[in-house]
């Protein structure tokens, strides 16, 4: 567990490699980085919250100071300066934006380990992640890709992790697929620290992965997520099975080719983009694609961090979706059911013909923001 | 399927019977209806949705021009002229709207076929419809109504289909009750054109139809929705069963009496009316009547094109909701339950002594947009 | 029921102690309570509607004049002045306000009675609540805070209930654990009347009670809300229950140390606080505290007015949530579920090791504003 005092250290490697903006930034992010015991997710103060989500119709109190009730000592708070934003647009994450690779994110599901043992040792690293072709974002990450790393296990196995740190702003892991006490588990860790914990998954599902860290909003909206899928003991029907993540992105305006997470944009909830796995239509452009006579099954979180997934298959049906832990509480016959932000659920469907089948979140107001995505079915 | 070339074809059609303000619209929708393979429904482009989708703080942006990665040839784009917004205020849907009747919508399911085949012939139209004694809009329009008329049929039954274009934008038809190649059934086709297809349906429930036209938003924004009934072969407990489809109108300030889907607001998803069967309050104005001892089944479409329908009975609460197809899956004793936007359920309350109950969206922020109704309950 | 002419004696009432401000309101109030038959739960008009609800980018339209078409004659309409929100700061709530102490809510479900009967007379109250160190709302209340009273009975106990008005704006109840008809039972009541009736719940669960007086997203805005728990007659495994109800405040700025519910931004649907038992993380600060091998049941009610709660415990996993009417429709294993706006659900979850655990709003945009708790286990 990080000790007293800590806060300090990394003001002071805040201080070293930085311009000026960036100082700005981490320093009124530290001076509000209280000490205090309490669990790694906390929330703004009612006033912070208070005064920036008003109802978008800006100007008055858009500047205004705004406290912070953290309650972990390496809790990062990201306020607004004078005249600007707050935005995770620091260090590592805005170097070399505008050459960054443009690459789709494989959906589908990596095997399970056959040991019953999952050993995972990731970083919180910054890093800028090209999202399409003309967008590329100053990405918070796990392991520098926005989701994280997909993982696979099954009910029962062993899942070892740790989290090193790799940045100045601290960072965590909270995994919904684990049973475990969060205030040590799932705590912040400062630059250059690690946390191990070890878990067994209880219940089979699609589980999100996130940052704990306070605010969570940010650093949810920022990148930092993933999904978990923990199949049952006993196998389900044989099937393709993907993971499709869904996550909004609230972005600043480009400054040199980089577009930076936006926390009062977060606040207001109203998304710039809306896609699965971290790129906007990315398996409209390269599809997902499947024989006929398979079985699809689509491991959907919803890591919002703010808004659920109405999801639907064009021309599709779903012929099995599991609302609790697969195989129990299974809707048949269903046209689009709703992942909560935060959720996941499992929806299955038999391609028993040819053709190209969208998948989108209907509520289309996200929708036609980049989650819609393409499974095409080859004779 | 359309052939190369059309999208000039349609140009043409477009350069006449034009003003000069619906051609710029025009001509700015056809120079980005770029041929491409793919499917149907597709996205608006991340930075078009990013630049529009900003948090509603107005101002910067609003004008800046967008792009569009459409995949179908025929898709329709609405984008932003230099200081206008995008609306669906084209053509026939102007014409004559000051003297547009209001018509209350009938909520009765119509009877199912008794010889299992249901053939449906329908044109898209631009039209004018009053939806309350201020208010006409400028719809897109399934047979010149929003939304458009309530098709039944049980499991297994034969529905043959045919859309013809009477407009210049092109439209299509996805129902939510087909399993069937949308690049196909679902396509988008160009005015004097028509499409056939034919399905039989394999799961009860309450499902959405819409036109899949890109960008879809603007296509069900502007009022191309309904609702496809379909009964399980085993009839369901007798009553009285009714069709309510909720929809939020995003409209733009009235010119000459009309009222103009805006495609801005539909993106900020703050509605300025959210309704059943196309008319604010209409079942507050003109009850739905049944009598003592009644069950009444209410099938429940939230057509969105962005939010769900957290649907309540005031004084009643449902013995049964059906989460997946009836008669599957069905809850006992809920107060409220929530419908996806493209999604449907069914409700089931018995009306066992006489009142006045109130039908909502209980998210009142939308409810009180006018999405209430009244059922009377008669001695 | 009251009878004609009793708007005008309301009106008399107002014009006795007020200052001009707030006689203005309550003139604007009463020159449109239109006298009309019908449900006590009404929307505000279309053009109200759609001219307040635009999509937040503000000016042109926000001083326009609205029409109601209240159905109830003694609906409070609250309008727009010329150059000030609708507020509930009104009469006794602005009253002492900075001297308000603050107390936390204690969420234990209390007992329910052994007589099979539960005798209620609860009176409508203006009072200012002190919802944080920095916070004094201006409330419409039952019983003087926010949320109301709550009320804990077994399926088939009788509820006697009376409701007594204090205050100028005409208020009602709407029990979501009644069958009854509304327009009798859940009638507004004016100043100096009571309403009485009653109901025997026939499902078991965590219901919603709230002001259904038009326009009801004002009434539950402003405080007037709270949940009625129901239990089955066999009881569920013995547990630590907890009431928690999520709702949002839409403030307008502080005067005089007292912030008011703004109607307006009710309607643009973006919170200030999303909170659990009316205080922003209340439990954060004064934790909910059980011992290892207690098994925690939460009865959560979203009371709204607008959002749902997407309840999550961090660390945590749910073996049971009931769907329906408990026992029934129980899922197993779940991360996060989804309680409508106006619904409630019932979590549970074995607390089987010591620790932290925060339970939060998962959609973090709402969970940030004050949605987040905290339960320690204790070894």
């Amino acid at each position: 567990m990080p000790e007293p005092g800590e806060s300090s250290q990394v003001l002071s490697a805040l201080m070293e490699n930085t311009d000026r903006r960036t100082f700005l930034t981490r320093a009124s992010v530290l001076s509000l980085a209280i000490p205090a015991a309490g669990a790694a997710l906390t929330a703004c103060s009612l006033s912070g919250g208070a005064g920036r989500a008003d109802s978008g119709q800006g100007g008055e109190g858009a500047g205004r100071a705004r406290q912070h009730n953290s309650d972990s000592r390496l809790d990062s708070v990201v306020l607004h300066g004078e005249n600007r934003p707050a935005t995770s647009a620091t260090g590592a994450s805005t170097q070399g934006a505008p050459n960054v690779a443009y690459q789709r994110r494989d959906p589908a599901l990596p095997p399970a380990p056959t040991s019953g043992r999952v050993q995972l040792h990731w970083h919180a690293r910054e890093a800028p992640v090209r999202i399409s072709d003309d967008t590329v974002i100053a990405g918070w990450t796990f392991e520098g890709d926005v989701p994280g790393p997909f993982v696979h296990c099954r009910v029962g196995d062993t899942v070892e992790f740790t989290l090193t740190n790799d940045v100045d702003i601290p960072h965590s892991m909270d995994f919904h697929a684990a049973r475990i006490d969060p205030k040590q588990a799932f705590r912040s860790v400062p630059k250059g620290q690690s946390v191990t914990y070890t878990f067994k998954p209880k219940y089979a599902g699609a589980f999100m992965y996130h940052c704990g860290t306070a605010p969570v909003l940010m650093h949810i909206g920022s990148g930092m997520f993933g999904a978990i899928i923990v199949s049952p003991r006993e196998p389900l029907a044989p099937a393709k099975d993907f993971v499709l993540v869904q996550n909004e992105f609230y972005l600043a305006d480009a400054v040199k080719g980089l577009r930076a997470p936006d926390y009062q944009k977060m606040l207001n909830m109203v998304p710039d983009v809306v896609c699965f796995n971290g790129r906007p239509n990315q398996y409209v452009n390269e599809p997902i694609r499947v024989k006929v006579g398979d079985r699809v099954r689509f491991w959907v979180v919803s890591a919002g961090p703010s808004h659920p997934c109405h999801f639907h298959v064009v021309g599709g049906q779903f012929d099995t979706v599991y609302l609790g832990a697969p195989p129990g509480s299974a809707l048949r016959g269903v046209q689009t059911f709703t992942v909560a932000p935060g959720g996941g659920m499992v929806y299955e469907l038999l391609c028993d013909a040819p053709g190209e089948f969208p998948f989108v979140n209907h509520g289309f107001g996200h929708g036609q923001k980049g989650a819609i995505g393409l499974l095409v079915v080859e004779a």
